[in-house]
């Protein structure tokens, strides 16, 4: 066994920072030393400081950590970010001032022109950012970032389709509950209801995935020039943010190219990453799936599923996909993100 | 108060039969004295044949009707159909060549080309199919036909915005249950999930679109030559389907001009019709509407409405719209189909 | 038509404000002239200080009226309270000093031992409390209290079997989320799920049921000396409250004799209040009703359901009971209440 | 590592079925060699012949196992039965009289007199009910039973209890649609609704509880002597049955004695059952626990939970009791049982 890695969760206390908690737990590489909350939690026991809302139990040794202000000071060098965006802009800013890597599942930075928007099976040159970062800011540590949830599910989806050409893109999401995280939507609004509306939510989608599938061009990313177009609806489902896409490619492209291109869709697969899915995206074969209660929990929540692949008569063809928004959406994209950044030797500047 | 019509409803004891029972109660110039269904329950009291499953309790007055064999002899001129599509051609053209005015819910007629798929504010001008009907076939009667539920609130939505000349669609669609009859869809399948399929749906929408529509060019209906792509969806929502609509048009058109037309829109205002709802199509402006659970209802279900106008990155327009699938999309719809055409005076040939 | 009575609605703009500006609409008898609410909503109309939740549109004369603080000063004499618990006590009071009439859905007065805790159905009587009130406070006006929404289920159910002598009761709530107003209960506790917890419920249905089906002495109200035990759950239901009860009677009675009773139970039957339920407690024979979905929403809301009545093996007899918490639990509940009072001659001292 | 047992499951392409191959699939004792079911079905891949229903993937090696008839012939000499009831008797029977041991979970013999109805950690005496059973039928194997889904929440809340003298037991269940099988119970009945109403339910509940509750008397069981009363309702969770019980005890207790005796409760625990949890009946300290979303699944789906004890007002004390219904109460008790009977030595006789 490998030493492990310390690694702090600012924002711990949170429904996404419990989910790092929770992801953490047991994890091979990285080992849970420092939570940081607000002033009001600081110098509580996390157990004491944390009203748990996650199945599974609180782990044990996580919940007799006291929970610290989220200052650099004493935290490792490695911190996870689970901030409301309300505060994630300074407090990330002075990590990665103080010299910390920042991997950050806030909305933040993720538009910023130098900082990567990562999906590791997608765009993991998109690090390459990196350099760029270091040169352009006076920071001693960096920031690396995930999409948002609902992006993770389509990017995941049109990741292995990317060669093709991807020129037009219309997305409708049926997201999950727990996407708004606690006490997030109220019961009488989503009973047996759809809410057709989430604030910013198509903007994000919009403009993550152009950047998500650009290109590095040296000292920047360029940004798809495909036309995307999002319309994003609340459902009542528990977790798994599922998508219905229609996209036009610059290329002609058969059923069978896409299928292909799906079924041999595994950039990671060498690398032995503790928390990539064996399978990113895993194409069923049934007509009614994916299904978010029965598919976004394959490979602990971290593989896409993708379905329904058939010609669209407006685009050029049309398929379904689903991801687990808190798990591949939220703290496993950021910790994927990680162990990527090491196997890469980008953890440390 | 007018002398009533005698109207009879086959298929009368399943669920779709008794939305139309339920719907028909109180009627002002529709009367139900007949009720047909299989053989099996033939013979019987309605109360007794039926699993009366709506809401509301069974009218009293249908409820001592001894239900009677789906054949012409002694029923009404006018007859509902709310067969199943397994029976219903036969039957229905049984009906028709005996002289009666069939007014159908049923998916079998609707795709004939000398049949009239309507929705009646949308385009009334399709009754003028039945004289090329009427010569074509050897009925003594005629058979009229409304569109599939999901089609309805697609239709509805896009009915306002005919003129500017509609070029591409791309609809997603999010069903509720009742829209399955009963038992339909398993709660095993459904509860807390979203079923990304529904079988022969997305056909049905794009081609039904593409007809109703079209023009009527004196003998025979051109189908909109416009592209029609349809995701259709299951969501666990009781009653009303919403569907997320990106439209691109032949002119150039506003916001503003686009919300005239719906605001305008009230082709059958001058007629009182009883089931017509007051406003056909009514624009939500609230920024999270429509909603299934809180608007399907809206005018006893009649209604449509529709919401969220905005522009699409990807085709012209894209906006969000809803109707009642069991009111608006089955019973309802028949008669109005039937309204309109008593208002016409094409019931009896 | 007589000439309508003017009232106010104190917390007009909250969830059971709302349910009251609804339920008064097209009212016979009394016409919504006052909305009083928090200093902040003060001032503004009606529609601008509401955010509204109910299914309907907001009725458009209320909606122009202009929200005034809840003060005595201009209010109309009969004023229906739909305050929070936190302010209800000193608001009410001030009202009832002023001559007001205030007839409460606020838990603050109704365990006070000179304030009627009114199901018109079930004990009218106690109305007879109210010279005790008037002698024994100063205030020039006088309030009136309906129960918990919890409690009219349990004892709508009881009323009719009331003269049996009932001696103790478990009684099992599945309560709706709407009993706990907006945003109420988080989508994320109860999708799915069941809580088997409402804080102060058990305790509250407990004393009420006692209250309510005690005995009043000429001066007093002596408790029902039966033990109640209650376990109060929340299910993932929009409205109605169900509860499994069973029940030990002083009496040997039989299920013929029991059933008895809740068919001949109609002791407002004469009275023609307009909001009275023409059956009450209304008793269904399927094995498997009522339920809150299909049943709930009987007479308006305003009747209660009852089924499955068989024998217990540790008490005597159990049954099923339900009745709509929003309609019959409060709004309703207390509107009723004050047709009681005008139909008595209570309305005015 | 031990050689392993073959196993076979009788009605393995069913739902139960189902559960048993999933929760079979890495045991360390158990290994499924024999896949019985429908004349149907037999010849077929269980792949092919089985419409997998539960979320994980079917697991590869029994997936290739060719399905074969429910006859005794070739069959391992251990076998658990998922039959349907319409047909358990017979074939279970068929079984035990050609030398099988049959570990159901059909309820067919449940209330035999010489059959063992267990709960390991409740009444595992029960087993010495075996040679009796051994000694009255002309079988050469034999049949061990567990109880209906909802009546293992009850007997594992109440077991830690039994010691001091169970007289009378109310209990109200809310229970799962999945208990109900496939396809089970419809949306349009169970969507935002409650069904009081369980076939046969109640009457097992009581039955089986005062059976298992029972004593051994050298020759049978004794059933407790305690009144027992179920209300068994329906709810919208997908899996866990929660009950709300109120029980009375011979003894005077306190709530301290009966906390001590949930928390020492572990009657297993030096036997290292693979299934056995930890800790079978997990206490929960706050207030709104258990819940089925958050719960069912602790240890695997096999740990029962409690909470809320306290003083009933109308028998001794009362609480919430919880576990899970397609694990705890079906395929996981069988394989309990089994692997209880081997650790006795009772496998073969």
């Amino acid at each position: 066994m490998v030493k492990q890695i310390e690694v702090g969760v600012l924002g711990a206390t949170g429904m996404v920072g419990q989910s790092f908690i929770r992801f953490l737990e047991g994890h091979p590489w990285f080992k849970v030393t420092f939570c940081g909350a607000s002033d009001r939690s600081a110098g509580k026991k996390y157990r004491e400081a944390t009203s748990w809302r996650l199945e599974e139990s609180m782990p044990s040794r996580v919940a007799d950590l006291t929970v610290e202000e989220c200052k650099p000071g004493n935290a490792p060098k490695l911190v996870f970010s689970a901030m409301d965006a309300a505060v994630a802009t300074d407090i990330e800013r002075a990590f990665a001032d103080s010299g910390h890597t920042v991997v950050s599942n806030s909305k933040n930075h993720r538009m910023e022109a130098d900082v990567p928007l990562l999906v590791p099976e997608v765009n993991p040159d998109h690090l390459r950012l990196l350099p760029v970062q270091h040169s352009q800011r006076s920071w001693k540590g960096q920031i690396v970032t995930n999409p948002n949830c609902a992006t993770v599910s389509l990017t995941m989806g049109l990741g292995p389709l990317k060669g093709f050409g991807i020129e037009r893109i219309i997305v409708t999401t049926m997201q999950a509950i727990s996407g708004a995280g606690y006490p997030g939507v109220p019961s009488m609004d989503i009973m047996g209801n759809v809410i057709p509306f989430i604030g910013g939510e198509e903007e994000k989608m919009e403009q993550e995935t152009q950047k998500i599938l650009g290109a590095f061009t040296g000292d920047r990313i360029d940004p798809l020039p495909a036309a995307v177009s999002a319309h994003c609806n609340r459902v009542p489902v528990v977790d798994g943010h599922i998508a219905a896409v229609s996209v036009a490619f610059k290329q002609k492209v058969t059923v069978e190219d896409l299928r292909a291109a799906i079924s041999g869709f595994n950039p990671l697969g060498s690398r032995d990453l503790p928390s990539a899915p064996k399978v990113p995206v895993l194409y069923m074969e049934e007509d009614n799936r994916p299904q978010p209660r029965r598919d976004a929990l394959r490979e602990r929540g971290m593989a896409a599923t993708i379905g329904r692949l058939r010609p669209c008569k407006v685009l050029d063809y049309k398929f379904v996909c689903l991801s687990h928004n808190t798990i591949r959406g939220a703290a496993g994209a950021a910790i994927l993100n990680a162990e990527l950044m090491r196997s890469e030797g980008l953890l440390e500047r």
